[in-house]
């Protein structure tokens, strides 16, 4: 931790930052400039509010030196966490490609996509039985009956589960039906819910806030990774922007930033990030191609006729297609699918 | 609702559309323009998932004429709403101030600070037990503790008690303890969160999300509303932006739009939107002379010693010359305080 | 400037970055903490280019740590910039309203309402001669003919004009006619113009830039005043944002924070920050309350009619109201009008 | 364009609104709802300052139907434009790279940039001789004297130049010595600049605005095409988010949006999006494999050294095995180098 001190700051004031800092357990130590003062803070620099700092007399800033997530961070891993999970491993060489429609609405539309997106070489199924949607009015998912349904498609395919838990009191139950829980981009900051799921010690898929940070993100997998929970997979979804063409903007350098910082494998979702499924097939193509571990594609039976996303979803035959370019894709950049 | 349909849009086409909306109730009635179609839907407007009419055949778009919220709208109930709490109107014609410390930290604290806030003339005291913390490694609030010190301070000080709720899970303990329940910014869309307050039946302050429009505070109003607890206060606290200087940026031409869309009461938080204790005069001012009903402040007796947000902090007697200063600025507005 | 190591790095590294600091005519100093190493560059920080160090092994960060700008810092100034005008002193005790119409449409509509104007108070018209219109289709102004109006009304009114110019190359004949020129938020970054109004040694009006921060709304005035014109406004008119209900967010704690940054003049236009007449009087008085030095505010004689912004504007009737109630506003924060 | 009333708008007010659509040349179409009525204007939509509708008694918003842009669109023009130029075409089937520093230094500096691009396949050198930079401190370019340079680069190594054209005052000169001229980021709303451009005549470059939407773009890439310059090139350059870990965020979805509403070559610059160098490859091949049409991309002798943007520059070797990996990535999408 630096504190910058104000032009003309007093040596009285100098020092008052510096038993300050000595007080709180750091060793000090005084630069003096030309024009500034600096105070560096030498040892753990991971304290709590240290901005607090900044209403001492004379004090102009406080820059923190270090990042301020540790688990999840390269410097602590540097090797790729891998995740195994029926058959795949997520973060390996190979892309990972989940699939599926937005909403469990019934069985035969489910036992439909299934076969479909099995057939395309998916081995990871993505549905939604509880389901955050803006307004009240709007259809909020088939809840435990859907999870049902998920455990039916799940034994009669083979394919594994992947679907949304929406708060701490939902963990236990959706942990009964799912192989992956998915953390919602409206709730990457309840920290109820990620104690909880770090506790579970189920895989987790964590989706970035479409108004978060690259760094918040990491912190949410911290709170996770803090209970020994180490199955996190990150996922880039569209933060949100002054663009409205698309529903939300894909921040596709995020994935070689998140692939650097972290040793946690990184998956992009081209479906809610862009709202279009014309937008989709060109999107995953470009992940892969900008190092994403893997993707959460939302393909839909009959998009027309979707109670949820339609607008957004492939049906089988375009993701079919897709998945043919994903594999050219990945061998340019030394995968496979 | 209207479909616009794509310039060379064919009459069969156009009759799809139409077909396709009286098959989900509504009239359609067809406009031929110069270069361009469109049908308009009429009856109730308020389907779930009208996008999916834009994988259509020949639709360009789809748009919507009616707002997404009925029971939140000035359209529904022309006159104020107006919460009765503790002696207070929240709404009604004098401007309610919220007044504490960002964490409960141990009694004595509380006590000094509840005594220098209830003579500078504030009704309700704010305070957390359960603390929403960006970083695991941060105070995550005293909890159950805190809880049973508001309860003291209650008891003690005649002053009614806000406290953040975090989860669902969380409703039934905090709304034993707490006057107004408050939901943060993280949990604008915590849609679970939402139904369970809902349900309470106690007074909700919402906090509009840092990365959320007004209208979706307006749909999350609605959840609430749609269980029949009609108690919500909405807080404009600061939106998301380019702009680091200030922790967020606050919106006040919010307040404006707010009172104009709904007949909920609307507060201001100016600490947490800035972030620097300096900038909470000015900006406490003008939300009052943009007609704010109240305002949400953190007042610490020792800001420098806070366990958390202590630089957007006022001290007790900054904040006793800023309600002077409110005073006069409402008496402008034809308000009081 | 301060120089982060990464973990681990070598002291061959650091060392390197030292010479090469010391290379660059700064003294170097090396802190060595627990985790991490930092090089502190003690002399003039406004290096160009110091981010090219970060391509330097075992860098991880450079971090500024004085301000990029100078002439325009209170550091540099303590006390506040007066700009005296046809008897008003800009950024003085009063508050200075400068109105008009969006654009000048003809002379009557002009003499119509800068009358208006001038009884209610006003000293400084504003009305644009060249238009910068996203489309250009849209009306662009009546150029040179606009101006001869405007040198027109001044001749018969007394009022004081500021208007537009739009590049470089329009500099000169705008300078014949205006009293202030006005930089546009397009333009803020346009550095042509910025070193040709320098040059002019013309008062000059600098909105920010609807996606610049303020520091950069800081360093474009620094580029006029390093041309020793130090007659600059700053002027605050909403950034963009994720909201779509108002045209732009009105971001009002950048009023406080540039008074406190700098010693220029500040004002506010809450007629482009909000794209809507009826929010303007509850922001023009928010303004005010903020600590704004002024404002700049459209208003037609008969908004419906307007060929540009008749949307944002107030009829003289509404303008005129609005003044009493800034009278009011600016006497609470020890102001007059 | 439609007109949406208010709830409980009388018939007068519909009728008023009728009155005003048909004296401005529209014919009007009232359609009655069960809770609204609209007025549909059918006739050429593109009416200047149609907001001001929005005025009038009774109505709640007004529409637009139709796209503002009109030579840009597919609509206009189906098939692509394609831009020949030495020995290239910008916007056909093979990729174009451009390439080069982001400043002209000296001309050892770029005879040795010149021959290593012209070597690993590059046919359009890009390099600044004037400099938008937010501070007046930092190098500002080399003027008229790095043009000539860049005259002499061409004729020694038969490389085509782009390089920049600050205001409209400049496009004269430049035009003399550029093939292709461009727009920056913070001008492509500089309408002075798009106008002068577009009488030139030239192969223009246009940047997308840090804070432009993609509709804004194509209405500035219409201002050129007004003046029967058809040959302008759209380039995604990153716009501007909370998110700072990158200097912008690269909007890749505006690639396959912007080939789908318009004609024009689309290309992309991932350097000054991402200001990394360790990201350029992945966004390039991205880029690409989201269906850009070429790539605009920083390459420096000796970036630590480099007098602007060394830290978002690749050096000649690095850059040779990115035009290996971009060949394969092109060849996947059917598209080649």
């Amino acid at each position: 931790m630096i504190i910058i001190m104000k032009m003309g700051a007093t040596d009285k004031e100098v020092k008052a930052v510096s038993d300050r800092i000595e007080g709180l357990g750091f060793k000090s130590h005084i630069v003096i400039g030309d024009e500034l003062t600096i105070v560096a803070a030498i040892g753990d620099q991971r304290l709590p509010e240290p901005q607090t700092l900044e209403l001492m007399d004379g004090v102009a800033k406080v820059t923190h030196v270090m990042k301020p997530f540790k688990l999840a961070s390269r410097d602590f891993k540097a090797e790729d966490t891998v995740i195994p999970l029926n058959g795949v491993r997520i973060g390996g060489q190979k892309i990972t490609v989940m699939a599926g429609p937005c909403s469990v609405e019934d069985l035969d539309q489910m036992l439909d996509v299934a076969w479909a997106l099995k057939e395309a070489g998916v081995h990871i199924l993505r549905a939604g039985a509880f389901k955050p949607r803006t307004s009240p009015y709007s259809f909020q998912g088939l809840g435990i009956e859907g999870l049902e349904i998920l455990a039916q498609i799940r034994e009669q395919t083979g394919l594994a589960i992947i679907t949304e838990v929406m708060g701490a009191e939902q963990v236990p139950v959706v942990a009964q039906y799912a192989d992956i829980l998915q953390i919602g981009t409206r709730n990457m900051q309840n920290f109820n819910l990620l104690h909880a799921i770090g506790e579970s010690g189920k895989p987790v898929l964590l989706k970035r806030g479409m108004m978060s940070t690259i760094e918040e993100l990491l912190m949410s997998a911290e709170y996770i990774l803090s209970h020994k929970n180490y199955q996190v997979i990150l996922c880039e979804r569209g933060i949100r922007t002054f663009e409205t063409v698309t529903r939300n903007t894909l921040d596709l350098s995020a994935v070689p930033v998140l692939k650097n910082l972290s040793h946690l494998p990184v998956v992009v979702d081209p479906s809610h990030a862009t709202g279009h499924w014309e937008l989709v097939p060109s999107m995953s193509m470009a992940a892969v191609a900008a190092g994403a571990d893997g993707l959460l594609i939302e393909v839909h039976p009959d998009p027309e006729r979707a109670v949820s996303d339609g607008a957004q979803s492939l049906n089988p035959e375009r993701f079919s297609q897709l998945m043919k370019q994903l594999k050219a894709i990945a061998e340019v950049v030394g995968r496979s699918t």
